[in-house]
Parts: C-alpha cells; structure tokens; sequence
C-alpha cells in the first residue's frame, strides 16, 4: 500500500510477529490467559509501552495500562485497547491487532510531537476469552464494576479467579472502589472474525453494534434400547428426536438471518449417552449459541424454540424440558457520537466503509454500558477467526489504526 | 404357574438371585468378563454343576463347562449353554438365563434317573458381550476356531487377550488344536431382549436366524466457524449435515424394517468436533449399526448410503468420505432339524411359541457355523435389556427350560 498513513505499519508488523513468536509451541498461536506465556506476552507490551513513553501499571482488574497524560487531565480519559489472551490454537490477530494499533496511536502522537488535551491510555484488557475460569471478558467487566463478584470464587486447577486476577497483579479486593468513571470515549480496533468486508472490498466495519449473545441449553431424553432388537417403530431415540431440532433451528435462525439486523444461531455442543454402538441413545444435551443485534429476534427466537420443543418431544416420542437460558446477555450499541467520529476518520484516511453489527462478543460491549464506545473491524481472510489459520493483512491493521489515531484526534477536539 | 413341569422353577430362581447378588456394589448387574467378580460369579456356578454331578473343567478358550458322560459318547456332544458375563450396568438376565436352565436340565435329567446316549455339557462361554478387548463371543468363537488370532495381542489395561484368557483358566496357545468337531447339536435360551414376545402372549420364540451385524463408521467434515459472525448461509456445519443423515438412516431403516425380514439400523455413537459453544461444529464421527436377517437388505442398506452421503455431502457443502464398515458378519439359520426339534418341545410342554428372527448377536451364531445349532427366545419385559432394569420373569424362563429339557431327549433319541 502506498497511502502516506501517520501511523507506522512496519512498527505494527514487527511488534505482531513478535507476540505471535510467543505462543504454545506446536499450538500456534495460543497464548491463554494467567499462562506464564500470557504474562511473557504482557512483559513485552509493558516494554514497548515504556519504550513509547508510556507510564504502565496494572490495574485492579489485571488489565495493563500504558498511559499518557493530556493537558486537561479533568476532560477524562480517552482509552484504546483489546486484549492479548487467545483461545486455544487460535489468535495470532484477534484481540492482539486492537493492542498493537492502540500503542501504535501512541506511538504516533509521539514521533509527530502531538499532545492531547485528554489523558490516553492504551490497554490490554485481561481474559477476553472464555478462560480456563469459564467466563469471559473479566478486565473489562472488572474496570467497569461489571465482574459478579462470585465469579471471583470460580475455581480452575486449584487456583481460583481472585487468585488468578493477583498473580497477573491486578487487586480483586478493591475492584469496585477502583471502578473507573472517568472515561471519555474508548475505542477498539478488531478483526472482523467473518467474511463480509472481504466479500465486499471494504477497509473498515464500524461497528454499530455488538450482538447480545444468549445461550441455551437443552436436553432431550429419549430412552435407552437394544440397537439389535427393538423394532424401529418402537423407540425413543434421543439423538434422532435431536438431530430433527438441530435442522428446525438451523431452519429458523436463517429465517430470521434474513430480517434486518444480525442474527445466529448454532449448535456447539452436544453430547449423546450412552453412545455405545449398540445402544439406542437415551439422552442428548446440546447447546445453542445465539446472537442477535435486535433483541426482539432473540425473543422471538426463544418464543419459537419454547414452543417447537414440545411439539417435537409429542412427534419422537421423548422428553424435552423448557429450553434453560443458562446466560442472556443484551445487545449493546455503538455511541451515535463516536460512530460520527468514526465516519469522519475514515474518510480523512481515505478507507472505504461501512456501518455493520458484531456478531461476536467484545470488551467494548462492557465499556459501552458505563461510558461512549465504539469499535472498528478489519477485514480477515475467509472469515476465518479462532483457529491456526486466522490472518490479517498488516497494511489493512495499519489502516484500521490510522483510523484510530484521526478518531482520537478528532475526540480530543470536541 | 401350576404347570406341572420337568425342571424345578424354585432351583432356577434361586440360582440366578445368587449370581445377581455377585455384582459390583452401586452398579447392577455388572460382571464383567475378566473381572475378580466375572472369576466369583463362576466359582459359584462351577460348584453348583458339581452339586449337579457334573465333571467340570475350563476349555482352551476360558469357557467352563460341565459335562455328564452318555451310554454312546461316540454320537457326539449335545451341548447347553450361554454366558455369565454382563455389560456395564446390566445384564441380570442377558446370559445367566440361558446358562442357569442348561444347568437345570442336566439337574433334571439327573432327578428323574434318566441316562442320555450322548454326552451333555453345560457351558458358561467366555466373555459373549463386548469385553474390554473390545470384541465379542470370545468363547464361542475359540471353541470353534473362529478366534482371530490377530486378537490374541489386543491390549486392554496392560493385558493381552491371551493373558486374560490365560488368567481365567484358558490355553490360548492350544485354542485351533481344541477346535470341537464333536458338537451333535447345541442350544442356547436367551431373553428376547426386545418386546415381540410379551406384545404378542407368545410364551416362546423359536429363533429362525440370527441377524448379521454390520457397523458402519462415516466422517462428516465441514468448517470450524466463529458461530457469532459466521452468517448462516456460509457455514459448512458439519452437525447440520450429520442430523440429516441421522434422520436419513432412521427413515430408510424404518422401510427396510417393513419389508419381510428383521431390519434395524442405529447410530449409537456420535461425537463432534470442537464441541466447543462458540464454534461452528467442524467434524462429526458417527456409527451406524446395522442389523439385517436378509443379507440382500443389508447390501440395499450400503448402497443407498453410499450414494446418499455423497448428495448429503454437495447439498450441505461437507466433505463425507465413503462410509467405512469396519465390521461385517453374515446371518446365521438356526438348523433346520433342531428348529423342528424346538416346536416338538414346545407342543409337549405346552408353550405357546413363533418363529421370530434374533436381532442381536449371540454365541448361538457361532456355534452354528460349525454344527448343528439353533435358540430360544424367553419373554422380556418391556423388551428393555442391557440397562439395570431388564427384566424376565422366572416362570417364563422355567418354561423355556422345560421346552430346553424336552429338545435335548428328542435329540438324544434322533
Ligand atoms: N471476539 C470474540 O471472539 N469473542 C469471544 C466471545 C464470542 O463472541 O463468542
Ligand atoms: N445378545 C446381545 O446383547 N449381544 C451383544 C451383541 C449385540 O447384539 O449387540
């Protein structure tokens, strides 16, 4: 690419192949968060973040924090950040990209002698993804007094997530007296993890807004026979009676991908017992994982599975209880102001784009809910997101951060 | 029941509520072949065939028996018997049935001073259900050279096959030397294990075939997708896919089995891949096992599967290999001679009985490819079996041994 950006993209390059350097080895590119790799990756941000003039420090949460002070320190903070965790085998780019664009806007303020009436700072929010605690988006729930303190009792090989938040140096105990108030605006920069800017030949996704997700757990009960002898006609065979759900949801979720506003649904996990070869299944548990940027479809969504269950236990003759929300979370939107701001950066940059929800879950959801926030995607390869094979173009990163560094520039003048 | 009998209902009843009292504590009714309780559950039977005056000893193959010499022992051996083994969790009339009657017509036989031409053994086979070697009919199969030898040196817990049957008393070294060729006839009774007889008041099945079993393993393979931002007409789920095809084996077993000819195909096994809430499930193994009396409805099975899955494969956008039968055995037929023999037995003891077609394995299958070989069916409740509620109700399985003690003097003087 040839754009004059005023960001640096060799500088954004050099330091996402060193953190890629970081990972499993023979699991690239895993870096999982409280790992003793996690924190090797964060000794090498907390190192550039000093090298770029940043004051660091861990916050009450665990996140790290590179700050610069404004010259009107009473307007607020402007923050920009991810996350560097990954999940297993997967997130050379996702969570990362965002970490290394916002030191780079830094970075960028910096060698162009910019000073900024607002304190900056960049973060790395801790534990984006589901962790080995089982839950997600921890730094950024714990900076806003968001984390439900019983998670902080939820135990993972011995250690438990107050522990866990401590041994990265962040202060569980006084999570909620360092809740944070003072927050401008806060931006994120992220790989899309689906295929539709590179389908559509567009730099940058401005993310109107991310999808509430909602997951629900299900057990069909069938019973238990002899494979070899009980008549086709005479059973109660869970995993058939589930597979026919499988397809009725997949059916209805691509209705309603249809309406406007984005909506998912999918089967991730499932489980049949006994699953003996010769035993006809008597049990299935699944879970559906939901997404929908307008809560109505959610509902509506829910209304049909609450109702469909039963008509399907009546049809295969199995038991199927009411559909458990075992969590639901809201969609949230993206700050109208921002968005603007977004719009106007990208266009001084010259990056085609376009307004488009997330379908995945974000810590600029958590910050949205105290604060203005807002966030950007850029393209991936294929879509593909959370596996080996997840890539990102590095000028199309650099473009994305050039974007962050106008937004931010514009944000401080208004 | 006020039959007037030629067995002791009263000696079978307590005899199988002994070997049910011989079970791992908080898992009825398991002993497992191999185990120290499989080892007591025959201690207890070797000394009940020697209260009968039974000689008794341990074959080549680990199988015990119990012999009781005839006035012409050059017309050969009739033999009796079934397996004390269980399956996990059940199994309290699946086997020991078979092997507690045998047992009680040489009793009988012994009661009533009646000498046979030919000898008689009662047989307890090695390990009929699948074992921990993951194999079945182990004693049937050694007795009558059907063993593969490749089996010998399958490993299970740190023990060779050939040291477990070792350890129970067998000669895995002699097994084709002591291949039998002296076998006049054998019967077997067994629970049905499926619901015909009690739905239709029938006393007695008298088993006209034994169902091949054919499994049939296929890989379904898609794309490991984010579920939140994957819309969903770009998936490649491979659970969608495999529901289908889970509902597509159902349904044209369910023609198959309307057709003349017993017919049942199920998948018992099912796992997916991540398995992971958040992923598009990206592979599916499934098993399919597959029962046919007719071998022509086997082989219609496979080739329409065959060419189903590659139609399933283009209009779900997976990849499914070639369904892979990783194992294949032909129907058995009762021999004809004894299935007569069998129907005498019934009219003499006054048991109302039909012909019917086994849709589970049994020892009886390979006995049959060496010698005259046929058996009976007993009435299950519920058809449930292989689960700690199965269920036979004592007077029936006394019948069925009257019916056993009848054949076996009908067979002594043809
Ligand atoms: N961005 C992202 O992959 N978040 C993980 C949570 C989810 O959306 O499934
Ligand atoms: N009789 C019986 O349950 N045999 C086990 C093998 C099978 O038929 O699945």
């Amino acid at each position: 690419m040839s754009r004059n950006l005023p960001v640096n993209a060799g500088r954004i390059a050099g330091d996402i192949e060193a953190l890629a350097a970081i990972t499993e080895p023979g699991h690239p590119w895993t870096r999982r968060a409280f790992s003793p790799l996690f924190l090797e990756g964060r000794a090498y941000l907390e190192a550039r973040m000093k090298a770029a003039g940043l004051e660091t420090r861990i916050d009450a949460a665990g996140n790290l924090i590179g700050r610069r002070t404004g010259r009107k320190p009473w307007l607020g903070t402007i923050m920009l950040g991810s996350h560097s965790d990954t999940v297993p085998d997967g997130g050379r780019f996702d969570g990362i990209a965002g970490v290394i664009s916002a030191l780079e806007v830094a970075r960028a303020l910096g060698d162009q002698a910019i000073e900024l009436d607002h304190d900056l700072e960049i973060i790395d929010f801790l534990a984006e993804e589901v962790s080995i605690f089982g839950v997600s988006c921890i730094g950024s729930r714990g900076m806003t007094g968001q984390l439900p303190e019983a998670w902080l009792s939820r135990v993972s090989g011995g250690l438990d997530l107050a522990r866990g938040i401590a041994q990265v140096g962040g202060e569980p105990d006084v999570l909620m007296q360092q809740k944070r108030s003072d927050i401008a605006g806060f931006l994120e920069l992220h790989i899309e993890q689906g295929p539709v800017l590179e389908a559509e030949r567009e730099d940058i996704g401005i993310v109107t807004a991310i999808s509430g997700i909602t997951r629900i757990e299900i057990t069909v009960e069938g019973r238990a026979d002899h494979a070899g002898t009980t008549p086709m006609d005479r059973r109660a065979d869970a995993l058939v009676a589930a597979s026919q759900l499988v397809l009725d949801i997949r059916n209805a979720a691509a209705e309603l991908a249809k309406t406007p506003g984005h909506f998912a649904a999918t089967v991730g996990e499932f489980r049949i017992e006994p699953n003996a070869a010769n035993v006809v299944p008597s049990k299935v548990v699944l879970l559906i994982d939901g997404r929908a940027e307008i809560r109505a479809d959610m509902d509506a969504f829910c209304r049909w599975l609450d109702g469909h269950v039963e008509k399907l236990a009546t049809a295969y003759g199995v038991a199927i209880e009411t559909p458990n929300r075992v969590s639901d979370n809201l969609p949230t939107s993206g700050d109208a102001g921002l968005l603007s701001t977004l719009e106007i950066a990208c266009v001084r940059v010259g990056a085609r784009h376009r307004r488009m929800a997330s379908g995945a879950g974000h810590d600029t959801a958590w910050i949205a809910k105290v604060a203005p926030a807002a966030m950007i995607f850029v393209p991936c390869r294929d879509g593909r997101s959370h596996c080996p094979d997840e890539w990102a173009e590095n000028d199309d990163i650099a473009l994305g951060a050039a974007v962050l560094f106008e937004a931010v520039r514009e944000m401080d003048e208004s």
